[in-house]
């Protein structure tokens, strides 16, 4: 019998994934979950996006450029130049999703065994980006005694190898829900220029910004231009992750002409999904003021009720929606497998995503969860006091 | 500066994406372009499938199972059983068109440097998703004199080494038309069981069969269970090309486990297209009876035309919307760039794909090139005059 790839075998499973079978068994028992475990909002998607689609007059769906369709590229040009991200239709290459941009970079600029240094903890998906590349991940940690802040420059510079080519963060970042400053953006920059990477950027919660703070794009730097790339996508943003659309941009002409071959050999990205995303480029303004003012108002409410429970860690999220939550337990994989089989209050349970699956360093994570603000404040309440009930009596 | 990888450098641009810039230019100078390069049919969208979007309810555009909806991938599943291949939901996974579900196939069963063995001459973009795995493609030749036929059994086991993980045919093929019999299929299956191989046949143009012959699927042959992968996608069948939309399908559970870890790392296929190619399978099969008597008509317009023509030579295809023809010249690349540069017949001029781009042993298809039937039959009876025109003042 033929078998299959090791790179298939070394693939992972992101630990949230293993929890779905106990989740659905749980439900189907009649227990009420409350899903804290997954980045999908329950905000709306803006109506013009929706309703652009539904008026749409195609009679043959037929395939679109590779690289997005010019209208909807200029588009997100003037989008980013309200955000004072100067760059041009040319230096955009639209994706299916940000999944697909990121497999664009690393097949760019890096081949088997090539080194991605990637601040941990981090969307547990790039690993599984890096092992489809072939690339190997050398995670530098960030604590959350510190909120996540970034690491030294001395840290970074004690990973660097002739085999590293790029630097990648996620900010906002998933899971920590943190934002990297100007001046943390600055040192990466200066690493970037000082040993010849690539600096890579994935910004997707970039309107998801709270406290009047500002999100500072890689793209805003001065003097990286040919280091710099941004990963961008409409799932979060508007609410549409079922859309599946993303972008890259740099001002990097060979890393755009290149992603661009990688777009040309799987076509175009779906076209209904392009009308949807260029018309939710006319949102208005008081669509994300009302999105961010909830989230805030979810986010004050979530971290108030956790800090009542004894003996566990909150970081204090500056963007996106997530929280990374240190407990007094040993192993929240097993921890949140326990809430979803033999926990509930009341016939009600939460579902979280254990935190060993945002590292890649042996070990770490594994006392921690990561919790996203997706639902209402009420529901927020319930399950912040269902966890602190499951802390009285879970044992391991 | 940082530079991009040794994979970016390799990714192939296929000599049709070359030639762009060229049409665009005489384009724009006024002259009319018979457009016979590109597979991108002519063919209305079934109206349900659009109607399905127009229709839908979605107030919030999720995620979608990353696998592919169940009710889509059951239905996917009866249509098979409609078509004699006996397969269920479990062993199908929904991709973002064909072109996702090659790279799934690739990353799971092939590691860098393993080695597929394709019938030549193969769709361009074979080579591409090849440099992008880092699996090396072994092209084994069918000529043109046999009207493309499958190679012998002997040719097949010269090429098979240690490295060998896999065969990969195209049925009906693009860019020969040609269609395998069954004992062809059968001729494959008793290779990959005596040498432990993988067969993935992409059998997108299932429905273009002509001249009463019936398409065999590889997943109807008995006994190679374990071997077989098939890929199938929505945009020839239902002229949907931008939808985006294809699948795999195998009786292999670890393929399927494993593709379905890529699947999980992209998180879903896009929901839209998903909601217009669930909807298309209720498409009536008088839809297709009055495409196909279409295409049959188009193609013995297209073959009895060009035999008019001195000195060429003409595959007569059995399915899909293609034929190569071998031509009086010695290069294809730039007779396909004359003729949109320098030839007009009262300012009319084709565009056709180079074959160069269709083989990847040196110097083969050089005087070929393919000719995508999917314009209306005044149109090919144009454009095949205005070649014949052509190869009378072309000098190389």
């Amino acid at each position: 019998m033929p078998t299959i790839s090791k790179k298939g075998e070394q693939m992972p499973q992101s630990p949230i994934r293993k929890l779905v079978p106990f989740a659905d068994k749980a439900a189907k028992k009649g227990k009420t979950i409350y899903y804290l475990n997954i980045g999908q909002p329950d905000i709306k998607t803006p109506e013009g996006a929706l309703r652009a689609v539904k008026e749409n007059d195609i009679e043959i769906l037929s395939y679109s450029k590779s690289e997005g369709s010019e209208t909807y590229r200029e588009k997100i040009a003037t989008y980013f130049k309200g955000h004072d991200i100067h760059i041009t239709a040319e230096d955009i290459v639209v994706t299916t999703g940000a999944s697909e941009a990121l497999l664009f970079v690393f097949g760019s600029i890096m081949d088997p065994d090539d080194e991605v240094i990637i601040t941990e903890p981090f969307y547990a998906n790039y690993i599984a980006f890096s092992t489809a590349s072939g690339v190997n991940v050398v995670p530098i940690i960030s604590k959350i005694e510190d909120n996540f802040a970034l690491p030294s420059v001395e840290a970074f510079e004690k990973l660097i190898t002739p085999k590293t080519k790029a630097i990648l963060i996620c900010n906002p970042g998933n899971p920590t829900g943190n934002l990297y400053s100007k001046e943390e953006i600055q040192k990466l920059a200066a690493i970037v220029k000082k040993h010849d990477l690539f600096l890579i950027a994935d910004e997707v919660y970039r309107e998801f910004v709270y406290d009047g703070e500002t999100h500072y794009s890689i793209l805003q730097e001065k003097g990286i231009e040919e280091h710099a790339i941004m990963i961008d996508s409409v799932s979060k943003r508007y609410s549409m992750c079922g859309a599946r659309v993303g972008s890259l941009a740099s001002k990097n002409k060979m890393v755009i002409q290149t992603a661009i071959k990688f777009a040309q050999a799987r076509l175009s990205p779906p076209t209904y999904a392009q009308i949807a995303s260029e018309a939710a480029l006319d949102t208005p303004r008081s669509y994300f003021d009302d999105v961010i003012a909830e989230y805030i108002d979810r986010r004050d409410t979530l971290i108030t009720e956790l800090r009542k429970i004894d003996g566990i860690k909150v970081s204090k999220p500056k963007g996106a929606f997530y929280c990374v939550v240190e407990l007094p337990i040993k192993n929240s994989d097993h921890f949140a497998q326990w809430l979803l089989e033999e926990f509930d209050v009341n016939g009600e349970t939460v579902m979280v995503a254990p935190a060993g699956g945002f590292y890649s360093t042996p070990g770490y994570g594994l006392n921690q969860i990561r919790i996203a603000y997706v639902l209402k404040k009420e529901s927020l309440i319930k399950a912040v006091h269902i966890l602190k009930e499951a802390l009285k009596v879970y044992k391991d």
